[in-house]
């Protein structure tokens, strides 16, 4: 029996061992897509009624050249953003294809240069009672009463990522990001759509905070996760 | 017997309930100060033999305002920093008093700006090899070889705050600020000095990113320490 004990003890041990070591490999599903996190520069997104106005009628957009995400693309288009200081920013890049509806996407730093002082932080399409500015295009001006937005921090991925990442649409995930100003944007909105590619997309102050272009060392992790790896307390 | 058992497990949930209740106060010895984070713009500090070059022979800064650091100002003088391509920032405040070596310290995006495009993350101080430019005064121009850094994200503090949060002089620590852009900073450097007043100073493109304007949630954690209170996934 002592020896039977034993042996059946060591089997266990082995098995625990063995499967400790194996399980992660085994049963951890490979990733579907790689992650790449773009920095989106201040733009805007105009739907067809506002482009004729500031363009002229029935005017199409130029693709100048593709984005990430399947179908869109920066245009040649570029406005000019008038603030209510009559501060401005120039060459503000349309981005198509045209939207239902007209929306300007700043950095909470182009806020400050335009003299808006209040401009929210929203998912894209949520516009409601944010800031308002006026456009100017080579064939008129409108005016914006509200859709001036600091978008909020978030991933594109499509159902099979969703999956892996085990969130859903709107769900909040983390992302850690490495290097030299390394932090943990703790708020990054989920955006599950079955034709979107992974990708987060920040703007330029978060670029600009976490140092994106000091390192590839980046992170993508489920909130309420596990901690990410700790930095050493020294360097 | 019964009788005696019940009022000694009576007494010691009482006592449990009331310690566990008291200890958090008796035990943990009170902050010695209250945390403050500011954000540091764009300035430069000079030395005295730049700032004759730049304002006159034996000029002497004028204070505009006092900054949370004893005897530290935000003068009134500024100057205008020439980048590489000959692009320009006005108006760049110098802050006082005069140090033993000239340093200018930019966001990022101020880098961007201005046209320079390797200004590295450096420790007050801890300009070698850093970035270079002109700065033009009324009274004259010099030339920085190097001096052009992004400061790292730091905390200043007295010898009592570093012993009330474990750490000592250049240590990592991280700060958590919450809100609706809420991150966690994991690089903060720690410089003690007796004369120091606990205080964080991040940049621009940092209190930007993190939204430091719409929240008072922030939080000083050890590196390495316990995991920052995690977001709700949804929101």
């Amino acid at each position: 029996m002592q020896g039977t004990a034993e042996r059946a003890d060591i089997e266990r041990v082995v098995r625990e061992v063995v499967l400790g070591h194996l399980r992660p490999a085994a049963v951890a599903r490979a990733a579907p897509s790689p992650l790449v996190v773009n920095v989106s520069a201040r733009h805007m997104h105009v739907c067809q009624t506002d482009l004729d106005r500031l363009f002229g009628p029935g005017h199409e957009l130029t693709p100048l050249r593709p984005l990430y995400q399947k179908g869109h693309f920066a245009a040649e288009e570029t406005v000019t953003l008038v603030g209510p200081k009559r501060r401005l920013i120039s060459n503000l890049r349309i981005l198509g294809p045209p939207r239902s509806a007209t929306q300007v996407e700043l950095a909470f730093s182009d806020a400050v240069a335009l003299g808006l002082e209040d401009v929210p932080i929203r998912l894209s399409g949520d516009v409601k009672g944010s800031a308002g500015g006026y456009v100017l295009g080579p064939n008129g001006m409108i005016e914006m009463k509200e859709g001036i937005i600091r978008a909020a921090l978030h991933v594109h991925m499509g159902p099979a990522d969703a999956e892996f990442y085990g969130v859903r649409h709107k769900d909040m995930m983390r992302l850690r990001v490495g290097g030299p100003a390394g932090l943990v944007f703790e708020r990054v909105l989920v955006r599950v759509d079955p034709s979107f590619r992974l990708e987060v997309h920040m703007d330029t102050d978060e670029a600009n905070a976490c140092g994106l272009h000091l390192t590839k060392d980046v992170e993508l992790l489920k909130a309420g996760g596990p901690s990410p790896r700790q930095e050493e307390s020294e360097r």
